[in-house]
């Protein structure tokens, strides 16, 4: 039942309207880990340079994280920095150097080759069909993009759409690639390609879960301070497939749960800079966060029993 | 228990990517009240022109709808013009002719200031404030406005929210009113300036009640197409105004089914041009998207027994 993530190890500098931290732990793989793990074993397979600080991730392997198949190779570390405005929707990129992650091709360790769930976060797409080909016999397969991948590898992706049961995307980008505004049409455009369950993110405005059976919506977690975005996403897709692969079944009342996990990972970790918030987080924590989210939603409905006409 | 309304009672020109429509009947008490008396008996105040099909009010006279304040006047009705592009979400306006509406002061007829549910349709703030003066022990007042109001007649507009119970108001408008981009902190300085109840719409991406208890929301129905957006807000207050007149009490449980039933009858009147889509509208068909909106948000939520860490 174990549940694998590729994504980057990366070392990030923010600036938000809150305030700037300088090269901390980041990257889709570490922020989805720390999400997922609450829920489920995580094995993760990435790449750091040699000036990582590698002690940093003490906490991921702490709570079940299986940090075998995180390469180190000489050189520097992947490094982002953006930094969001007043709307705090979208990053506006700053710098990027691969480093390191210029020439990772992913090696799956042996013993990940039976992951049943697996996670490849955004990057390219052929390298993502590239762990697809390591992995035997999966049981849920999800992955991420963006928009760089949509207009610079558009094959290479539908191709990989054809091999997973999962999409998780940002609203803008799934318009962009489907080329329809209208989401439940972008969705539907996007199943017919492959993934089963499309996942589209809508940040303050929430989520919405498209399946052939149902679609299942997550408002925003109404936060007056949004501290810092970065990871969000990553967080949801942890809080979603964490979720799935503890429950060991993909069932209409799991993806819903799946869907509200996500949105409270996703929701704790923009309260803090970096993954700061997830480090610490407790089961009452979320929990409690659960509870609100269905009382954001939840409505008892007493259809009267005399009708105005 | 009555549930009054004063606004526009229009012929609109409308274009949307599905066609277009010329002078069909529409303003904001048409769509308030097509929406509102599915739930209860409306009292509507407002004004038309010499040249209005009147006879075409006859669906809201037959479901409860009192029409003694629809003052007919020397002169041409109201007209608004206007399209939608692709996204559907802003109307463009291509041309308003205020006709009878340009020297409208709102009288309100004597059985009428006895209403306990009042909606103040859209307009000019002082026009709303005048209406308040005529309304006895109003047990309930809500208010519409929109971005020329709260650009040309802030100070106005300031006084009228003293003497409100909720405002309904657009996502970009609430920004625009605040000066807060965060949504909450919106909500929370217009509560300071009156009403204890504040309710965002946000187009397709749903509507967010806020009270000094609870943030309550509901989704945007996923339409493949929305034929004409015109009124949805509208329609939205009717259902929302119109379930707590019905209900005669505005608890939170109530105030949540008013969202839902908001939502409801917004979400229908979008899929037809003008009202057409709420002239016959039944209450299985209501009933039946009731359910739709609460299976897109409802989760049980069983937290395992033994967690991972």
């Amino acid at each position: 039942m174990s549940l694998l993530v590729v994504g980057s190890v990366a070392l990030d500098t923010v600036e938000t309207p809150f305030g700037r931290v300088t090269d901390v732990i980041g990257g889709s793989a570490v922020y989805f880990s720390a999400s997922a793990s609450v829920f489920h074993p995580v094995q993760l397979v990435g790449v750091v340079g040699s000036d990582y600080p590698i002690e940093q991730l003490d906490f991921l392997a702490r709570r079940g994280v299986d940090l075998a198949g995180l390469e180190r190779a000489e050189g520097e570390s992947f490094r982002w920095s953006g930094f969001y405005d007043f709307d705090l929707n979208n990053a506006q990129t700053r710098g990027r150097r691969l480093g390191v992650g210029a020439e990772f091709r992913p090696h799956i360790p042996e013993p990940f080759r039976d992951a049943e769930w697996v996670f490849l976060a955004s990057t390219d797409p052929d390298l993502q069909s590239e762990v697809l080909d390591q992995v035997r016999s999966p049981r849920l397969v999800a992955c991420d993009t963006m928009d760089h991948w949509i207009e610079s590898k558009r094959d290479a992706l539908l191709r990989l759409l054809g091999r997973v049961d999962v999409l998780l995307i940002n609203e803008a980008e799934i318009r962009r690639l489907s080329n329809e505004y209208n989401l439940v049409s972008a969705a539907r455009w996007t199943q017919a390609r492959g993934p089963e369950y499309v996942v589209v993110k809508k940040g303050e405005h929430g989520a919405m879960l498209f399946t052939s059976e149902l679609v299942f919506f997550t408002p925003g977690y109404p936060l007056e301070s949004i501290f810092d975005p970065t990871g969000a996403g990553d967080a949801f897709a942890g809080g979603f497939l964490g979720h799935l692969a503890r429950a060991g079944e993909v069932t209409a009342d799991e993806l819903r749960r799946a869907m509200v996990f996500g949105s409270v990972m996703g929701s704790f970790v923009v309260e803090r800079f970096g993954v700061d918030r997830l480090v610490g987080l407790t089961h009452e924590e979320i929990e409690e966060r659960v509870v609100a989210f269905r009382e954001m939603t939840a409505f008892e409905h007493r259809w009267p029993a005399r009708a105005h006409v």
